[in-house]
């Protein structure tokens, strides 16, 4: 009796750093279509290297080389955030399907620029992105891994069985702060807790609520309007004078460690959906949607799976226990399978049946530019201290 | 030997709803002070007499008969907030000390009036009996038990001996929504989500940052600005549309039921306030402590310190769960005893031992009054749509 | 209008250590009786003075003149174990209320002894202290503060609600160990984990069933039966030859440091009873209740009403987290008050108002000395390997 | 470049029903090697068609087709426990690797027969496949899901991590009883909850106790001796004559609903095992391993991952819980992905490893062997009261 043939799917990965080695155990783990990660391109060659070589891969110091193999079908963009769109557009002009880390884009430089400024940018970028694969015909997929994140997807299905609407979510991704330099400037991060953790618990909000309009009438629920503020609480002087420091958040940095946007939506529904850079603990990753009908609590991270205690920091030795945990010591929430929890597998399976079969991901350029309008909305309104309406700035 | 003879108060309890019976039973448990409810008042003999019956007290039909008597040491209102200033005013100037339930006082009114005018009032309002208590030199005690609430009493000593600053504050309380209508209107509730529920993990927070500036630098920190947003997400078409319905604010409401405030402090500090009359699944009594140096989750309700089950509605018959649930099938986080969770016989404790001793409450009519500023700061702010400087509108 | 005058109890404090300190503590929180502690004798002079000053009370190194004081209405035995029973007659011998901390009563000798001896010496002794009670027409209260635990009448509420029985119980005291050395011993302690902490969810656990026959039937459901082992885990090979140690049960210790229970009942329910000092992460309070139509899981301890974190062990300095844990670093369960979630105020109240008033306390001598048949009856089913039938031992 | 050609695996699987679902699901989402399921056999031609044709197999309503498919690699029995052995024993002999569900066999006949042959013609049972197995030289895969459970398989690795020895596990799996009638009768469940649901925990158990020996020294350790209680909680008079009856224990039943296992290890340490039918709530499957040096609670199931709320048992409709829960009213423990969390994917990824690779499984026949060997001796540890010591029993 024949099988179906498997399909096939050649990626050009391109960078090699943290979210390049996610994608890479991500891809291991596709099943029912053969994906071959065919090369590793980065700027430092023994980076490639050394990445190409775990992965069977051919390395590459020219991001060029990839989109000169007609074998590559999708060019995975795992580079910081002020590279995407340039990137992206280069490989579409390719003819490769597109697949871009959040945020798909940005405002990346000076930080004093006037925030509409800002914001138009950011815009005008993502639609060069959008453009160049409708142009090109190929597929844009938003790394948005939240979309696809267990606890958000069965939040999703417990919501559409009530059927009845969701009327608010409360969001939050927050930590004790990034140690790369390039996320904590404007720059090179585009801004800070907001774009750099935010766009997660936003873009699952806006994945949500346009799914229920699909699901309700035919088209999806759309962000209105955004009033923000932004702090960086490392500059509160009883903390600036305090020792030891545990968070990261202070030196060098111009961009905010605390955001906080309430959001509304064209139905009348709203989002509350918070970032910081300044909360003790380990990462926190949480969504709340309460519905007319229905509740449902997304704990991707802590939840209480695994809670694991050791007397002293140095007992758990090497054994990972949660991104950004301070201490080992004391109780913990260890996960399992952080990266299955936080939706990576499933993203990167999504991907590779979109782009084998043919058919949209969940989370796609339409998503990611929703995110970019409501983030610099955001900037823009705690910038002038008023809330901004979203309308103008949101494609059709 | 002798024992020091115990102090003696007695008390002319004024209401005899919900609240009235919460402190009659409140005062029960108070342990060191002789405390005797002397007199209950209500607008309706009968109820006045019934629940005077329970505690061995007498009843009045009229107010003034309490004042009267001079054996009341103080007149505790447990009456509708449009009520409490003008009761207030007039028990300071008989010469009892006051305890009143919150919010402290408010603008009462319709609901077109402008939000500034709302703010004004609202503080001339609180700003009268705070003046009539000093004046009288009676104790002014605010009924906020949050303050006094064993999870919150807690953040503050962690978050003391941490000896860093609280940076964030994320404080909620909500549930499926009142019944009752002079809660759902203007002229009676002097708002919604804000001020009915609002006012509770607000009082917290304001409590908290407060603490913390008289222990670092001999004065409480204050808040400076408020930017929040208001709904009614009972108005939401397809929840009007949808049956059963299990949320009971829309008919009959010209209130939000939903409001959400972001507070920056004079340090730099911010707190996030939500409160919530469209929420299923029982009352959220919650308050998160960030830290420089700790954190502290403070889950007043629900916790998992009683966890119930039942196959079926009618299982657990007339056995109280939890404030709010629509159901008692299901897992439920059921409390084994609300109101000592909630404060209420430590508030109360306090407040014997603050009339019987002559020391300041932990909460007082300072407390009270910036909760009015910062509500109707926000109310203020969500209506013009931007960011309200709350400094001109602060007590010194 | 005329109130009840308050009943007056004066109390004889017999020991001035860690459980006088809680019911000292206790005393002062009871409402709606006047209490005094009148004195404090132990047998160190300077305790019992040291105590006595804190407490306004007189001291006495011998307990007898606590007995010639004809205003003691009640004595209170916060003495060692091995000390109960003797005490606990003289004080009934002298017409003095008596209030034993749990174990009522047991074994004391050489570890060696049969268990079969132990059983029936530890039972002579319970019954000559119930004896000595019945015959001075005085009351024993039986300080089990498990059964005041507000979970556990909780639970009791819910399952009388639900009318079904309760057909199995799992519960379980454990934590990393005792550092006093009378707990270590047979001679002293009477036993080891089982005793010392397994006492308290055993004795829940038989007040339940208890309570639940007399509801159903106008009689105690009593066990039966009882199938026990135990081990000295701080004996595993791999455990003595590691370092550093977080367990406190190995040196100088005869006795066990786990054992557990399985019991039946004369209804056919059953409970599994555990205890263990060699248990990291703090202490461990809990029982689960399966009835046929409701469930209840109490968490004395831990439980999620306050979730703190310090990032290192030194941040909370001194405040109190919980019993028993070995590092304030981490995410830790912080009691916000032990002492009430634990019942020790409760207990204390109703002591005080049986005795005040005359009636049975809820914990009395017949649950105590059930709690000793089933205990010395699980030694001697472990160490001859056999279910233990418990009816001969059983008083009627 | 060449990428390694993926290697390929035939699977005829046996049965139709629950399990077999389960593992088809998991065949489907394994990677990295070419799995095809190429026949479905089933005693029912009709069930066998319909899965065949969901799988795109060929269906057989006779084992010996799939036996003589040369093709063929492994036979996967997801057939009614008394078919196990007979089953296995013959694919062995026809050269195909064998996968077995738990568990691997036991004993099946009169509920009247006494424990003692019970347990030797279950251990035969057991010998024979492991013989034919080993003979044959092919791989007993033994389908014990817990093994590879996320939560198990984190425990494992921290214990391991913080180099203490594991003294204590106390595991469970429960629920409200099974509706199958094969599984409430002697003759073809071959016992009832301890062989159904204990067999779960109890495997984890073992497993890691056997790993840490690995580790430690070589060799597996292993248990020793097993006490043990069981009961028919369904047969309490209470039980019967309350209505609704929420529990499907009793009728048609001559097993035990409820067993507990006291197992001690060859290096002292000792784990607690629990199962029952007798358990509302949902299915609980849980673990907890207390080392020297660290804790693991692992909660497989309920786990707050995702809480989900609905005011009404009918809201959620059709959408999937947890497994058992009797209401879908209240609140939940939703598994985002039950099968994920409870092993199943990562067993059958292991498995076709195990087989396209040549390497033993996690789960292999050992381990399956020591779980009837401890279960059998725990059914004759109730019957007659009494420790045993399994030593006898243990398979060098």
């Amino acid at each position: 009796m024949a099988m179906p043939s498997i399909p096939q799917v050649r990626v050009g990965l391109v960078g090699a750093g943290f979210s390049a080695g996610l994608h890479a155990d991500a891809y291991r783990r596709v099943h029912g279509v053969d994906v071959q990660i065919a090369w590793v391109a980065a700027a430092r060659p023994e980076r490639a290297s050394a990445l190409a070589a775990e992965l069977g891969a051919r390395p590459a110091a020219d991001f060029r080389a990839v989109l000169d193999d007609r074998a590559v079908d999708v060019v995975d963009l795992c580079v910081p955030s002020h590279l995407h769109a340039a990137l992206a557009v280069e490989a579409a002009r390719a003819g490769k399907h597109v697949i871009v880390e959040k945020p798909l884009t940005g405002f990346f430089g000076p930080a004093a620029t006037p925030r509409a400024r800002m914001l138009g940018q950011a815009l005008s970028s993502a639609d060069a992105v959008i453009a160049a694969c409708r142009e090109a015909r190929v597929r844009l997929c938003y790394a948005e891994n939240w979309v696809y994140a267990p606890p958000v997807q069965k939040a999703r299905r417990l919501l559409a069985a009530s059927d009845g609407p969701i009327l608010r979510m409360v969001g939050e991704e927050s930590h004790s702060g990034t140690h790369a330099p390039v996320n904590k400037r404007w720059d090179t991060g585009g801004g800070g807790s907001l774009i750099g953790k935010g766009c997660h618990p936003l873009g699952a909000a806006l994945y949500l609520k346009a799914d229920e309009g699909q699901r309700r009438r035919g088209a999806p629920i759309r962000p209105v309007s955004v009033l923000a503020e932004v702090a960086q609480l490392g500059d509160i002087p009883a903390f600036r004078e305090s020792h030891p420091r545990y968070l990261s958040t202070v030196e060098g940095a111009d961009v905010e460690d605390w955001g906080s946007m309430l959001i509304a939506f064209d139905d009348g529904a709203v989002a509350q959906i918070s970032a910081s850079d300044a909360v003790l603990g380990g990462i926190r990753n949480q969504l709340a949607v309460y519905g007319a009908k229905a509740v449902a609590l997304c704990n991707i991270n802590p939840n209480d799976s695994v809670q694991a205690y050791a007397p002293d920091p140095t007992v758990f030795a090497a054994e990972y226990i949660t991104e950004k945990i301070e201490t080992k010591a004391g109780w913990s929430f260890a996960q399992p399978d952080e990266d299955w929890m936080t939706g990576y597998p499933q993203e990167i399976q999504d991907f590779a049946e979109s782009v084998a079969i043919g058919r949209e991901p969940l989370a796609d350029g339409g998503l990611a530019r929703d995110v970019v309008a409501v983030i610099y909305g955001a900037y823009l309104s705690a910038a002038e201290g008023r809330r901004v309406d979203l309308r103008p700035f949101l494609a059709r």
